[in-house]
């Protein structure tokens, strides 16, 4: 029996990495918001790896925090290891990460919702989308609760009709001995939206105590810990060490010898996986000609001897598990506590999506997270922010947030989603991204903290720290710019023996730092009268300063970019009156109805012939009306 | 397909409260063991109320402590209030309880048992057990993995053929969310065990910032805590209060105008609910004159909103739960975050069952917790603790342990559920006690330490704490018999004053603590010399002295009791040969298969005339057999 519950601004269901930021940011954005999980004690569950950041997904918490979101500031609360890697190679590609405590993680966020202003948090599956018209209505629950809502965010990550599989078994199912959510896809397919089938996969668990370290090469944090959030301040922590160890012949013998049961090529598995975290039998097959790949073992967390087996991801037989395992170096005589699975479970292709990520056909609905065909928490978490700040903007009526590909990798990441589509589990990359010495994750607070804040998601406090460091790092590259060196014998000295050539005639500091043999610290001898600057300021202005021409050049080219993406398409076009369109570039503009110029020209089969002929199409069109 | 994964002495299958005592125990035992949940995550998962002990509860987790088991260890670690019950009646009833943090005791538990050596934690459903002949071989994993084992305890909780039930829905289910274990119920009614169907509920949880405390009564913990274990020493820790509210005739409206969409009363639910903790439709039907009911709101843990409805457990639908709910006072707002449910599941009729809690008919296997029909963490916790210790007995070929009725609440509760198997979800109770006043849980450690060191649960170090403890209980004792006040002037008046009569003759200390206007504290006075004692040593000292007497008695008695409980029947007596048993009392006998006279008077239609029947054809054939 159906009965009413309440009336809601937003209902959010699912309370993963995506619906936890969504909740979160449409309640912090005044919106009375209800949300919904299958088990209270699995919200944020990490699911999968014990850890958080990397390259791309590094930026991607950044950003998140810059915005407002969560992720990076429980990061913080819980990490119990962090390193930043590629610290050798270029700031564009260093990326933060961080191995967590998951239980931990998975309190510390469940404690952040219960506290949420706005914001209920409630047991219950649903199992149907309330629409009247094509306007979303409200949810129904398992129990017949009908929770009236102006905007529905699903992030039902690998719930909807999960299937785990492991060699020959298999079963309807959650991740980790969860219920799976099963009534809930036959809605949506009422509703008219196309879902397809991905499977994404965990390796074994094993006891801590069974493993051989000696063997491994061990892989510590960092000695001073720089933390995601920007609000998180200083951070001193004992934290504990990852192991690097490898598979060998014998292990991918194991592993060839048992293909003839491997669900994913005896054809048990359907869905398609992910390529860039790929099942240790996908390696094996796809890179015949390696003879070993990187296994890391990681803690589960502080109280736990649980280690996570990275690298071995496998939807293998349990015996095959076992003995693959026991044949890498280190792991003889580990003991396997859980083993590794592959899930099925059904995702909405998202080109249905705005990139705002409400679906097109369906107003108020917004879909974030791995119900999109995207892979990792990180990206799930960034989804489920901008669906929460759309979700509320659109009820407040006001203009959405749509962060362009140079803007941020959010951008790059959900205009890759609603533009190209999916064919397996997306995973952020730093290559995805055209201007990426733009996106770094040092300066994503100055790249979005501005419109966090004018969102309402960043406080005012928080936004006048930021100010301060704006104007820290941008009072000091101008300093450092006025601050003339005079060539006399004493300086070219000096610079001799830091190894860099005398000068001619009058140089800036900031000159000088472009040098590579110097930097900012080896300045400091003619620049004595200098206040200490904390670290990420000196960072930012050497990064600003050194790397100055290719960020000029960049920012060019998303200007340009830029200016594509503001020749917006308007929303009544008629693509059938477009003279000179080629017939695919025709049925997919019909079919994606993209927001922009910039869109348009990313749709696979739309040539830039075809967008020479919009652009005219649209210029026609607007002296028409100017004339008209 | 089956594998072989490797030979353990014990199998334990379920780590819910009695699993892990279980495994716990085999292991520190010596004994290779391995042990199985669905989830890992949900290791001695509280899926009901977040306290433990109370009334006949409190005295099983301190016999568990006493005897080297491991839920008063973890409860003492994890406890956020602490209050010692009934301080003002007898010591018989006086019951120590605490609040916990349901979320770190389940992670205590879990680090303990994975930390302990000889055991291994595997996340694996058992779907079957295997037998070669009447005896235990091993089980069979979902994935096909079998564990060889000598021994088998299951604990498998509200697991077996879950079913949740709310209102008009059903489903299968474990708790909480989880997955159920369907397949296992089937292996075991092959093995020939007869089972039956019980149900559980718990009430609905809400969300604490929606509550009006002002309008409830406080209950906080103590001042001074007392642990729970005898190893906890002394702990300093803020506690949180819990609340005390009350339905009302609207409540009971509410509940009565519903009653026909009850599952309890529609047929719905057929498994028989327990009794001493009944849903609120059953106590509102049940006790139709009764205008309210204590209703208590307690926190689930310190970093969580969640608040637990003590006494409002119901498997109602769930908008009369939201009604009835927001009827009680405080609770006007209260926000439900999970419903209250009822769930369904097999146990094991305990009849079948030895004193050990091993099978009568399948040698090796050891049934503990909710499947031999019990209700509550600390009757299973106690069952898995037995179950574990004479599983590793047996296999060590050592004399089982089975404690009688008069030397602890654990004999009382096993031996109920053996000789009288349940009708019912079984809880222990004060007053299934016999002696009572020797069951004091002030006096646990008296009673069974002993007993827990000579089977290896007890460490030498703690064992040799004990022995100060016990010897200077005893040595104080004696002093104080040994003190003798002679009446002067002075001592008579001293004595006045204290509001009780003058001594005529000399008079010991102990006689003058026996007063009911003294105590030990009074006493002072006449004993200047003494020593300081800890307040648990003076206790023990008042107690043993102030009801001496009545000690006494019952101490008789339960010598007499023992005297029948050790006239042992032999095993394979044939009761069609005693002659003159009723012809009930032949069938029960033959059924049962009693291990002594005193379990036999126990069975239900075994007369105290049959038992003399039995008796005389014991003393018979035992003069057969010296004579022949």
């Amino acid at each position: 029996m159906e009965y009413k519950v309440g009336k809601y601004d937003v209902a959010v269901v699912g309370l993963g990495h995506a619906g936890c930021e969504a909740a979160l940011a449409t309640a912090r954005m005044g919106l009375k918001t209800v949300a919904f999980a299958i088990n209270l004690d699995s919200i944020a569950l990490m699911a999968c790896n014990p850890s958080i950041g990397g390259p791309g997904k590094g930026n991607l918490v950044r950003e998140i925090d810059a915005l407002g979101g969560q992720m990076a500031i429980n990061t913080d609360k819980t990490f119990i290891q962090v390193r930043m890697l590629n610290t050798k190679k270029g700031p564009a590609v260093r990326a933060l990460r961080a191995q967590l405590d998951k239980r931990a993680y998975s309190a510390a966020m469940k404690y952040t919702v219960e506290s949420q202003e706005n914001l209920d948090i409630v047991q219950e599956e649903v199992v149907k989308i309330l629409v009247e018209g094509e306007r979303v209505r409200g949810v129904v629950t398992k129990t017949g609760g009908i929770y009236e809502a102006n905007a529905i965010i699903l992030t039902t990550g690998v719930y909807l009709r999960g299937r785990i599989v492991i060699g020959d078994l298999s079963y309807s199912s959650g991740p980790s001995g969860l219920f799976p959510a099963n009534e809930l896809s036959k809605s949506l397919e009422e509703l008219g939206l196309e879902l397809g089938r991905f499977k994404t996969g965990t390796p074994p668990r094993i006891h801590k105590d069974s493993v051989d370290f000696s063997k491994m090469i061990m892989q510590p944090g960092d000695e001073i810990i720089i933390p995601f959030s920007y609000s998180s301040g200083k951070i001193q922590r004992e934290q504990v060490p990852c192991w690097l160890t490898y598979t060998n012949e014998i292990t991918h013998k194991i592993i060839s010898d048992n293909l003839y049961r491997a669900p994913l090529y005896t054809g048990e598995i359907k869905g398609t996986g992910p390529r860039y975290c790929p099942s240790i039998e996908v390696k094996i097959v796809n890179f015949k000609d390696k003879m070993s790949h990187q296994i890391f073992i990681e803690p589960e967390g502080l109280n736990t001897k649980e280690m996570y087996v990275q690298g071995l991801s496998t939807s293998l037989p349990a015996d095959v598990q076992i003995e693959m395992t026991h044949s890498v170096k280190g792991l003889e005589n580990a003991k396997i506590m859980r083993f590794g699975y592959a899930i099925e479970y059904d995702y909405v292709n998202p080109t249905q999506l705005k990139p705002t990520l409400e679906t097109k056909s369906i107003s108020g609905l917004f879909l974030a997270g791995q119900i999109n065909g995207t892979s990792g928490y990180e990206e799930a978490a960034a989804q489920g922010l901008i669906a929460g700040i759309n979700a509320a903007l659109k009820l407040k009526e006001k203009e959405p947030l749509i962060l362009s590909r140079s803007d941020a990798y959010i951008g790059v990441l959900i205009d890759d989603l609603v533009t190209k589509g999916v064919t397996e589990p997306y995973r952020i990359l730093t290559s995805r991204a055209e201007y990426r010495l733009l996106l770094r994750q040092d300066n994503a607070d100055l790249r979005l903290t501005e419109i966090g804040h004018s969102i309402g998601l960043v406080s005012d406090e928080r936004y006048k720290k930021f100010i301060e460091r704006k104007n820290q790092i941008d009072e000091e590259i101008k300093r450092l710019r006025s601050i003339k060196i005079t060539p006399t014998e004493k300086t070219n000295e000096i610079l001799n023996e830091l190894g860099t050539s005398s000068l001619n005639s009058p140089t800036t500091l900031e000159e000088l730092l472009k040098r590579p043999e110097l930097n900012y610290e080896k300045l400091k001898i003619f620049d004595q009268e200098r206040k200490e600057l904390p670290a990420d300021i000196v960072e930012e202005v050497e990064i600003s300063t050194i790397y100055e021409g290719y960020i000029r050049r960049q920012m060019a080219q998303a200007a340009q970019f830029k200016k594509m993406e503001n020749k917006k398409i308007p929303e009544d076009i008629d693509y059938d009156e477009v003279y000179g369109l080629s017939f695919e570039a025709r049925e997919k503009l019909k079919k994606f109805r993209p927001i922009s110029i910039g869109q348009a020209s990313r749709i696979p089969g739309v040539n830039p012939a075809d967008i020479n002929v919009l652009l005219i199409h649209l210029e026609t069109r607007k002296r028409k009306n100017i004339n008209g």
